[in-house]
């Protein structure tokens, strides 16, 4: 019976687990399972055991819960380490290696499979694709970015009406996403924004460079026009000229955050407006109520193609989404060599859409599993259409 | 007809407009409805006109719509300010004022009251309660608190799922809830643990007084068993002997917030830990999307409740959600005297069910509007078990 050794690295998503269900359902009965604890660490540390149907069934509890539930988390895995997990897993006679990850562990898979070539040792690697940032090429979008960018869009959008009723209080709110070095999580909360007028009035992203005098000038004129403004900015944003913000370093991983406080500053030095800035924090990777069940379903559909892909002996790819060219969304779970994935590296916003935001809203939309009705207008929008409200509001004089 | 002018007053939460959509509903067509923009504010500033027909459709098409779509806010609300807004009440011959909002809105309507009395002004006041903080004496508990329990309990369950995957690389999560002086929010966030080696593994809340030592030797304990510690912490919870820490101070009103970064700091300091603090933000009051659905259903009863009282020319009074003592919950909505709500102050959390948390628990549960399915045991905590999983985990040796 073939050895599979499986695990999931990096940031969870809230649909990991589900891939992970998949991935198990697939190989169970038809593969003896390793479940790798913590990602590449357990590997080095042969902290993997054979799944019996208890752990099986433990693990497909996990299905709409979030997190990762073998332990996923970061690592350092240098080369020296790499070697010292192949030779364990040759050790212990496994031959397949499967892992549900972002553009680090799709490189890590690939370079271990190179090495077992150069050992001599067979190995066969599949990767299952995960990130909220969807900066992972060579799919249409990875499984987890879908219900982020719906936690995203949603949350902002409360913020905006919460924000609008404290308008006589609160002048600006500064929303901080996550996304790495691509704005696609942040870009997103404009989804659902109705008009001009609503907001997030500005949404900053790392792919475009802004001066913060700009910056100030665009915030000020906005406050002016409405009355309040709410930004959104990517972690992964700096105003032109300065280098990214950093929350801390771990692991020589560049751990990014606090730019939102800093624009806090800004704003607040220049204007003295009553501001408040808010980073929408893990729960983007994590919120098991604002799921998109599309995106739910896709990430145990890449995990059970993974199984299907590793009974027919295929190796050195990752399994990926393929959006077909119709009307309706419509796609198949194909795959891409590994390799072509390393190459490509990271991907950001592409130039199409940062000129042309309905055509990302229109590719976004679909991947969020449910149409979502949009708030009614505000009441400023109406006001001005005097003949449909004549009498509400300032317009009653004595 | 009689004349009522309505306002919502104070920081919105995810059901606000559902009250504000009952008050109309039940009003409409029987009295003219003059809604106030802003809060009290508006009130003074006369910025309120008669509501006409598409008016009242477009109040009521925000039901489930967070925020507060008249405007809400915050103000000061001085006696001069009063005695204007009483002038200019019954130049337009208003005789009665609907206000929905927390403490201080009811604190507001009754001197209002009792100033309109001294005028020989004849003024029928009537509040209906609102608070994510559940601060509010009087009543079981005020619309709103349950949908922000919610959410927390929610993001909180969550968010220890994703730390447990991080465990190789983070070890601290300190989540901060809103609550002001109250515990209610904060110790919310317990309702869901399913055992004592889940989290949130400390709740710290204004009614119970912590040494900084105390709580780091509980941290750091909680971390050498578990391997990870969340934390959850009230905005109004202050070290012994320390001051509570202020986000800033706006028309003398003290916005709390910070004290999750004090903990953060002080835990990196004595241990090394890689810790994280959040704030889980404007999210609490109006996120949609995890809304309690018998929340929403009471807040828009005490709306329609307060219309009922104002038809029946009753004044000086607040809407109140009055359990029953069944085996199951239910409850009436009913009525109690603005004074006796003015008189009784800020609402803390008794102490009964401080020293019984399942007490606390209990009467909880049922305003979530719905059973939350508790996630799966801890790995750590099956693995124990050895009959169960003898295969899965470290026990293999060859």
């Amino acid at each position: 019976m073939r050895k599979v050794a499986i695990g999931q690295a990096g940031g969870p998503t809230a649909v990991l687990n589900a891939s992970l269900v998949g991935l198990v359902e697939g190989l169970y009965g038809s593969s003896e399972i390793y479940p790798v604890h913590d990602g590449y660490q357990g590997l080095v540390e042969r902290n993997y055991g054979q799944l019996n149907h208890s752990g099986y069934e433990w693990i497909r509890q996990h299905a709409v819960v979030p997190g990762a539930c073998l332990g996923a988390g970061r690592y350092d895995f240098s080369s020296d380490l790499m070697e010292r997990a192949l030779n364990q897993l040759k050790l212990d006679d496994i031959h397949t290696l499967a892992f549900i990850g972002g553009n680090g562990t799709m490189a890590a898979l690939q370079r271990m499979g190179d090495m077992a070539r150069q050992m001599g040792y067979e190995l066969q690697t599949i990767g299952v694709p995960k990130t909220v940032d969807n900066d992972l090429c060579e799919t249409d979008h990875a499984p987890g970015f879908a219900s982020a960018a719906k936690y995203v869009m949603l949350s902002v959008r409360n913020i905006v009406k919460d924000l609008e009723a404290m308008r006589n209080f609160e002048q600006v709110r500064i929303i901080e996403t996550m996304g790495r070095n691509a704005g696609w999580l942040a870009l997103s909360s404009g989804f659902l924004r109705s008009s001009d007028q609503d907001g997030p009035h500005h949404i900053y992203i790392p792919e475009i460079a802004v001066s913060s005098e700009e910056f100030l000038k665009s915030v000020g004129e906005t406050v002016k026009v409405n009355g309040t403004a709410t930004i959104v900015v990517s972690e992964g944003f700096s105003f032109a000229g300065e280098d990214k913000i950093e929350r801390n370093v771990v692991n020589g991983r560049q751990i990014l955050g606090g730019i939102s406080s800093r624009m806090e500053q800004l704003i607040r030095d220049q204007f003295g407006f009553n501001v408040r800035s808010e980073n929408l924090g893990m729960n983007q990777r994590s919120a098991s109520y604002a799921v998109s069940l599309q995106d739910r379903q896709e990430a145990y559909e890449v995990g059970k193609q993974a199984a299907l892909y590793i009974k027919e002996d295929l190796s050195g790819l990752m399994v990926n989404i393929q959006r077909q060219n119709t009307k309706c969304y419509n796609y198949t779970v194909g795959q891409v060599p590994l390799e072509q994935v390393a190459r490509s590296g990271e991907r950001l916003l592409p130039a199409s859409y940062l000129a042309n935001l309905p055509e990302y809203y229109n590719w976004l939309g679909p991947i969020l599993g449910e149409s979502i009705a949009p708030y009614p207008a505000k009441w400023r929008e109406i006001k001005n259409e005097s003949t449909i409200y004549p009498e509400f509001g300032r317009s009653q004089e004595k």
